[in-house]
């Protein structure tokens, strides 16, 4: 019964809210229990396990929206039901990440966060970001959205990815195994990538010692792609220029952490997305795949099990 | 003699620098005593009298490249002097303060400058400046350059000047006397017009009011653009949202002000930009106009002796 499965039936799971709801609706879709749906609305990203429970226990359901664009704590469940369609907000989560990548390059270049603690009129300082070399990691919607905000300072972008394809505004594609050239004339480095076995601790010490003196690091991915006790000492010899960090590790970063006391960093609580900025994104995704859903057309945003994002 | 008066012998004054020097041989000038001098690089912008008086005492001088975009200063003598020519930096400022504009307007809509001054993992928050509703005070060539910056952002750009002549990325533009107007939906305003008589106090206690609740201004013209205290009246009863002022009155801003102090406000010291940031756009103006001025072309950048910039 194709029917039955692809209906425009849809739950909203653990917890529902007018604009999902809303949102559903304006795709086409009803907003059902459970019992009838045949697309899930998962609304609570670490509830891994009652996901899997509403999934082994409702057979009915074929596609499943996360409400995050990392999945690397669903990634065992999705691979473990490829009967299943999951997708999740890589397609909404880019534009605010993007933002805050700029807003933290900025700040970093022309020593904002520096200006902000202060309470008194200090010398000019700060560098142009316009013509200046960025490396971007990762070739997703994040790094897309990016090179977008960047074209117009004219910088010179590299983008590290998986594939060597071109990419619209790089001016080189480099795979991950030349990571050292992508780092080696980059002003600045911005981390958007999915956390997986071979991104962990992406930029180690080595990594950091390839970049040159005076370099800014912007993390808007996960704190484990960088090895935290090589990113202090890069800082505190003064290799490094400065960092960015949207993500640490650990997370949340613990009161009386070296990081938060280390000049030329600017530490913002993972708010590069957050429920509220993204609600009108993710209400449009979830509009747009519900009516795919019931359409019988490609969904938007599948999470691979196999890349695992 | 017009080849005498058109020559490409230019005199830098009060204090050369290679990097001048430079800039004039790159546009095919020679770097010549001030006696002999057709024309005159000029670098230090306080320096009015002695600039006056270097230029009745040598009367072979045609054309006076300044080294600010404000001119305000100079403004009497420029008046004064309309035989000269005289030509300012704001084509090569535009893009060092537009950038600045830029990085204040993210951090202030995605709180960058509260989470600067943490130490501990705060709640998220912010608000997007992707689709928001920006209103810019001026025309000119920072304007431009700030509209290009926010043109992947999706923003609904208003500008306000003198003349509603359609203007590039903006959807509309108005004139002074429609302000209010132009205010009333804006997320953000940013000032960067010159100053002039009819433009000091251009915000006020009326047109913060006019502002919705929780508005951001952003201010990289100059300090007296601005009434400080309804500002910070403004600031104070939570309607404004926030400030970003590279410039204020007074400047410097002296310690102990409240400004410094008031939750909300980015204060940046004048550094949207300052020389060693324009260094190569002020070599590139100088070079431009080195060249035309010896080949009797159009300069660029004419400071108009009626309109004051």
């Amino acid at each position: 019964m194709v029917e039955a499965t692809r209906s425009p039936d849809v739950a909203i799971l653990p917890r529902s809210a007018p604009y999902l709801e809303e949102a559903v609706e304006a795709g086409g879709g009803r907003v059902v229990d459970v019992s009838e749906a045949s697309g899930l609305i998962w609304t609570r990203p670490s509830a891994v396990e009652e996901l899997e429970h509403t999934l082994e226990t409702h057979s009915r359901i074929g596609w499943v929206q996360l409400p995050s664009a990392g999945v690397e704590d669903q990634l065992p469940l999705i691979r473990s039901r490829r009967d299943l369609v999951f997708t999740n907000t890589k397609i909404t989560y880019a534009p605010p990440v993007a933002e805050m990548a700029l807003g933290l390059l900025i700040a970093l270049f022309r020593d904002i966060d520096r200006y902000a603690r202060e309470t008194t009129w200090t010398k000019q300082s700060g560098r142009m970001l316009t013509g200046s070399e960025i490396t971007i990691v990762g070739g997703g919607g994040i790094a897309r959205a990016l090179a977008d905000l960047l074209a117009p300072f004219g910088c010179r972008i590299t983008v590290v990815r998986r594939h060597d394809r071109p990419f619209a505004g790089a001016e080189r594609v480099l795979t991950p195994a030349h990571l050292h050239e992508a780092l080696r004339d980059a002003d600045a480095v911005v981390l958007a990538l999915p956390l997986l076995d071979d991104t962990t601790g992406i930029l180690g010490a080595d990594e950091l010692a390839a970049l040159p003196e005076g370099a800014f690091v912007v993390n808007v991915a996960r704190g484990a792609h960088i090895d935290t006790g090589a990113l202090l000492d890069s800082l505190r010899s003064g290799h490094l220029g400065g960092a960015g960090l949207d993500v640490t590790d650990p997370e949340p970063l613990p009161d009386g952490h070296p990081l938060w006391e280390t000049p030329g960093v600017i530490i913002t609580p993972h708010s590069a997305n957050f429920a509220a900025l993204s609600v009108p994104l993710l209400s449009a995704v979830i509009t747009e795949n519900v009516g795919r859903w019931a359409g019988d057309r490609e969904m938007r945003a599948i999470v691979d099990p196999d890349l695992g994002y």
